[in-house]
């Protein structure tokens, strides 16, 4: 149905397909819909697909199994589906169409992880009100790029910046917050909500004000996929040069260039350090190879010693029991390991054994097994935990 | 084919079906392959679909209708469509599978415009070398919220500064940027590659640097789907309060916030204001409205005259001929505007009878009749051409 206003309308915006059907074919479809009982009913208009299906991303886990239900047609060809009723929570979900994975085309928010676009949604309440944008004051989110001499490069991070930060002349502590294989430096701001996490927390007075880098923990890159010079290169899951020592060698470049471009404290109490899985396993070798220069170290469902069959040439990975005994010996204020119960047994394997490498020094550290596996569900949980214990005065 | 090797990376992602889709199913397929002769390769696994369609932007509109192109089905399921050679650009897609519209799932970069996700990809070589990035000293993009009391909310802008900004203690002249209707403060870094083109054009020593502001024109909003306290809702097109001049009568909250948080040139000659379609309907009344102001003043296929059946209450939009008289009068350096021949009538027409307004008056313009119609080919095209004449001593 076009009327007079929407062909003016039409008039005033990109006169492709796209456009075309926002207006004409889309409006009618709501996908997702939340209900009033937090079950959630997915749409999608398909007169001629013979088989649709839905994988979300609160469905149980069928090992290497991608879990998913079937969709049912109905009147005038569009699918649904309905959820039982969800717990507060940040999904993740994508539909297949006669075989063929795909978004929705109704829902406009999508996350990319490592190559893939899923949709998402947000069922509120509960720990889910920190992932929301509330009407709170928010920080800055930059984008910036550095100078890497170590790397031969110049790369890209994400900063944030608490809401005050730009009319203030006070000095801030710094969180360096690192991601997993197979992400980068926007992965933190998008499946891990830091920005929302941040604004919501700190309004509410539970965290204290401070600044958060994610870098960029694949030394092979200059940027997230996309973001480099390398153009739109389909982004793999293992890089060159991601679990061999560089990063963590090179960190110092990152270090010097927050601190010489923010206001920052710049002793050890104002810095932290944590990361998830991978970033789980740089941030524990940054923080003993650089073992007076954080308070607070957080490994969110490391993957340590998992790869002891590859060899460790990096300086960084030498003399690991004199490095963390120095961590140990210059002090710090808080060392806390996080991993789900459901996590990878060898994963779990990993962080036992390097618990007992730290007990056998008797270095201490908060340990948290919590429900869940190796999800980002867990990561926003234990950012959300973690970064409540952080700079209090 | 599941190695001990990636048996141990599948251990350090999340157990999604994600990411286990990115090892297990994807890697088989590449699209879209741009071949040696610019033609491309769309691929899609299907082998239960009965019709997939691909539309592009590259192929000639047919008025409403979307254009589209069957893909063919071949072996292992396979689907395929291979274009003619094109011409450099950086174009969008989208898949049809039985009738269902979806983005590529081996293609992992996209962008979102209203309500729609769309796949990305870039032919290199001549003007698109402007959008891709290039090996060159990059800007910063922040995402900051103002506060603005004539809308009395707090409000989100995107703001680039050029490489050497924060190693500098220079003023900048700021190029306050604004997007068409349905969209937001991300339109220009997204489909416009605004970023990507100041870099470049920077390192090449053709545009000044210069600060460059991206607003959010829908005062409705406090920033953009997804990223305002309203959550996810739906993208809408065309929201209240967008085009009945509390945008131009609020943008001094604008400027303040700019030229307190920022290091600029505060006086006309340091200032310059464009916008496309809706936004440049919004850059001609802010100019007018503010006649001191802007020393530089584009409209990138304006809307302008054409929504005259509705009443224009605002002050933004009384008096007009004694404002533009008083723009004239104050003095500018450059009033540019530009369209397609290939764009609405009733824009080109609307056009026409702003250029006799102006002529009326004696009011000097620049006017540029391109090829193609109200696209963001164009507006990229008109940014690169507009930013070069700014801010030249």
């Amino acid at each position: 149905m076009k009327t007079a206003l929407t062909t003016i309308l039409l008039a005033l915006t990109s006169f492709s397909l796209i456009a075309q059907q926002n207006i004409f074919n889309r409006t009618e479809i709501v996908s997702p819909e939340i209900n009033k009982d937090n079950t959630v009913t997915f749409r999608l208009k398909g007169p001629e697909a013979s088989k649709v299906t839905i994988s979300g991303s609160w469905m149980p886990s069928k090992g290497f199994e991608s879990p998913s239900e079937e969709m049912h047609k109905g009147d005038s060809g569009v699918w649904t589906y309905t959820t039982e009723a969800l717990q507060p929570e940040l999904y993740r979900y994508s539909f297949s169409v006669n075989g063929v994975r795909t978004t929705d085309p109704s829902n406009a928010f999508a996350i990319r992880d490592v190559a893939t676009l899923s949709n998402i949604f947000l069922i509120e309440g509960g720990k889910a009100d920190n992932y929301k944008i509330n009407d709170v004051p928010h920080g800055t989110v930059a984008y910036r790029w550095y100078d890497s001499p170590g790397n031969d490069k110049k790369r890209r991070l994400a900063v944030y910046t608490p809401a005050g930060y730009e009319n203030s002349e006070e000095n801030y502590p710094v969180l360096y917050l690192l991601h997993g294989i197979g992400g980068d430096e926007e992965a933190w701001l998008g499946s891990g909500r830091a920005k929302q996490i941040m604004d919501n927390l700190i309004a509410q007075g539970k965290v204290e004000p401070m600044i958060m880098v994610m870098p960029n923990g694949n030394v092979s890159q200059q940027a997230a996929p996309g973001e480099a010079s390398d153009g739109f290169k389909r982004p793999t899951f293992m890089l060159p040069h991601t679990m061999d020592g560089k990063f963590e060698e090179t960190f110092i470049d990152i270090i010097k260039f927050v601190e010489s471009n923010y206001r920052t404290v710049e002793k050890k109490e104002g810095r932290a350090i944590a990361g998830l899985s991978m970033g789980g396993y740089h941030t524990a070798y940054i923080s003993m190879n650089y073992p007076n220069t954080f308070d607070y170290v957080g490994l969110f469902s490391p993957a340590i010693n998992v790869n002891n069959n590859q060899p460790k040439i990096s300086v960084a990975y030498q003399n690991i029991d004199e490095k963390l005994k120095a961590q140990l010996d210059n002090g710090y204020k808080l060392y806390w390991i996080a991993v789900g119960k459901n996590d990878m047994q060898m994963l779990l394997d990993g962080i036992q054994k390097y618990r007992k490498d730290l007990d056998a020094i008797d270095m201490k550290y908060a340990y948290k097994l919590t429900e869940g596996g190796h999800t980002w569900e867990n990561w926003r949980d234990y950012l959300v935990e973690f970064s409540q214990s952080l700079f209090k005065k």
